[in-house]
């Protein structure tokens, strides 16, 4: 696969001239990544010889710390250039990240327009639609003609996010329909917007879920979508490379709540041993109280584990197991949930299915178990009840497994909570119980 | 947010041509939704009366048995009809899925030129990028002018799946560059195609993995990639809907590796009992018969638990609290080095650093534990073991949970098989193996 070519060639290049030359045939993504090898000085240096159209592109695909760092190497009007010159969306991104005195400083040396546009969008909420959308997008009338549209793509389309999809609006702003420039292409120059639109556009509200956008593009395949206020006036539009960064930070955020931990926007290496500590603890912590609970199951049998000290040996491959069951129904029903595909009212159907599952599965388990136990010269009652257990141990699971996401999901809360680690607990503390009550039955304690 | 209207009422029109005005105005997606609801006879008669170039689109979207249903109660004609309808990447998802005597019937109805693309796109790997291509794209030669190469644009877009960039090949279908219909637009109509393009795409290789290629997308914000053969010859476009399917898929296998699940395309209620348990039993047997050491070691120190009997009570809670802190610290690393934001060269850093976190949570937990054993009135010295191997464990699954994610990286194996159900087992052995040997030391056993 090849990306591009030349970034060594740009950092080694001492003429201006040169530099500018070379800069315009590279990405802006590779250059950005550049400058984290890049020295203070040579920063300030490299960044000021891009050219102007270039360095703004380039300034959105750097991380935070060097976008704060790179604004307090520029002067005022240099400030100025970039913040003016950034896409809309990627100037809010950059700002939510800085610290209020920086902000404060951007804002100072943004032109008045720019600085209006930049606070209305600040002000979505941050997993909402309006919190991804830019203002930038190309509108058009309902009677102008195909050609007078190209004019108008033409003329504003240079600053625009996306040209592709351009927008119809009356004149209080209210979204009319859209129409692409597919559809502008294929019709006659005279033809009038209003005829050949899409009346009955998709569209989204400022304040949807950005997650429910980001479905509604894989769902549809969509390369951009109009978001409209309550009294449905156009204010912005979403473009599918922001969907994309949302379903892979929402992918995140289910990776990290499915392992127990508090999710975080900030990059691993750049977090503090505190920070990353802090968004650990609280579910480790609730975790071990709950294994308490367990642990006291066991003391309750104390008298039939000093008689029969075998049967302790089981009790890690029945926790473990019973975990790891329980673990893989749980993570399938949550994805299958989060991707749409399993819904609430399939309850019953998947009921069934991790019952015949867990059968199966419990069975070939409990068979190794006893082949295994009864070759290493264990009391064949022994190995029976431990066989039981396992393979009740493993029913157990299933359904727990399955059914406390579609419980989470019904009681509104989040199904991802419902993994691995409480999923392990409830069922450790099932699966002992059920283990020594076996036990006691199998050898005859009463 | 709103999606579309009117399905209920198109599934309401009796008339074929209130149907065909009705179907015009809806989503394709939707529609294709729709037939889950509809018996066979139903289904034959709403898709004969959807309009032609709607009927392709419609299939496309549907899961896949229903289009082997749907396509055994069509005629040939009618099947040859959508066959060559189809996008061809969409053609070719379908027929995959099919068994043989379908995929017979299918190509049989195909016209010679999409049987013989078909084919060929059928011939590639299936995790490469070459299997999630289209052969259809607009092709331009660098001597046309913006006014010519707006004139093939029209003349055939609309067949092709994405306009917007046009590719720039030679005599010998190399590709030379590429150049976007809104630099086409922002150009004057005498201008050569060559003088403006850009000379220097990105592309991919046929062979290379559509993972790596979805990564190109997301770090360049791409709407399209061209692909090329061995010779540089362009023989394919990716555009992003599909490749937002990739990271789809690609996130669902890394759910399903990190819970020891083998990952599957099909869907869950369509999957059959024994294929379901298949796929999960390997890695619990594995698993099982790891587990199988870890109750050994509880064996070995049979006399010491006969002696302190409470010494076994805190077993459930070592092994579940060292199993979700290894969980967290494996899955944080996991899903960095799949995203890119941590590489092999960073094992030092992240060595320390979950040193230090470890050092933090362990000292928050073993004081809780410490606290709490000693209210419930559990001799301090038991206590102190208690806390002293919970804090050890606790470093232990933290360094295990981060370093073996990177091991495997390095023995270039997946590092999502290194996640909770295999550091679960690693740090509940070496967790309780520290357990006993600190209990014996405090407790003066020789």
């Amino acid at each position: 696969m090849k990306q591009t070519v030349g970034i060594s060639e740009l950092f080694e290049a001492k003429k201006s001239h040169e530099l500018k030359e070379l800069a315009a045939g590279l990405n802006p993504t590779d250059i950005a990544a550049e400058f984290e090898n890049l020295t203070e000085q040579e920063r300030a240096t490299m960044f000021r010889s891009l050219p102007n159209d270039v360095a703004a592109d380039v300034f959105s695909y750097m991380p935070s710390e060097t976008q704060e760092n790179l604004i307090s190497l520029l002067t005022d009007p240099e400030l100025s250039h970039i913040v003016n010159d950034l896409f809309l969306d990627d100037a809010v991104d950059f700002i939510e990240e800085m610290p209020a005195n920086v902000v404060k400083r951007v804002l100072k040396n943004a032109s008045e327009d720019t600085r209006k546009q930049i606070n209305q969008l600040l002000q979505y909420q941050e997993d909402s639609a309006g919190s991804i959308m830019t203002t930038e997008y190309v509108d058009l009338k309902e009677d102008m003609t195909v050609e007078s549209a190209f004019a108008r793509i033409r003329a504003v389309g240079m600053d625009k996010e996306t040209i592709y999809t351009c927008y119809v609006v009356d004149g209080k702003r209210v979204l009319d329909g859209v129409i692409t420039v597919r559809t502008l292409l294929l019709a006659k120059s005279g033809d009038r917007v209003g005829d050949i639109m899409n009346r009955n556009p998709m569209y989204a509200a400022t304040g949807d879920d950005r997650e429910a956008v980001a479905e509604l593009f894989q769902k549809y395949d969509l390369i951009a979508l109009p978001v409209v206020d309550t009294g449905r006036h156009l204010v912005g539009i979403i473009t599918v490379d922001d969907v994309m960064e949302v379903l892979e930070e929402e992918n995140t955020e289910d990776f990290y709540k499915m392992a127990a931990v508090d999710p975080s926007d900030d990059a691993y290496l750049a977090s503090g041993v505190f920070e990353l500590a802090k968004k650990r603890i609280f579910w480790l912590m609730v975790l071990m109280v709950s294994a308490f609970f367990t642990g006291s199951i066991i003391t309750r049998y104390e008298e039939m584990l000093a008689l029969f000290p075998v049967l302790i040996a089981a009790v890690p491959m029945l926790m473990d197991t019973g975990g790891n069951a329980g673990c893989q129904s749980s993570t399938i029903i949550i994805r299958s949930l989060a991707l749409g595909e399993l819904g609430i009212s399939d309850a019953l159907r998947i009921f069934w299915k991790e019952v015949r599952v867990g059968a199966l599965v419990g069975a070939a388990l409990c068979a190794t178990n006893i082949v295994f136990k009864w070759a290493s010269g264990v009391d064949i009652r022994i190995s029976a009840a431990i066989g039981a257990s396992l393979f009740a141990t493993v029913m157990l699971a299933k359904i727990a497994g399955s059914m406390l996401p579609l419980l989470a999901k019904a009681l509104k809360l989040d199904p991802a909570l419902m993994a691995a680690p409480i999923i392990t607990t409830v069922v450790d503390a099932g699966g002992l119980m059920l283990y020594f009550r076996i036990a006691k039955l199998v050898m005859g304690i009463r």
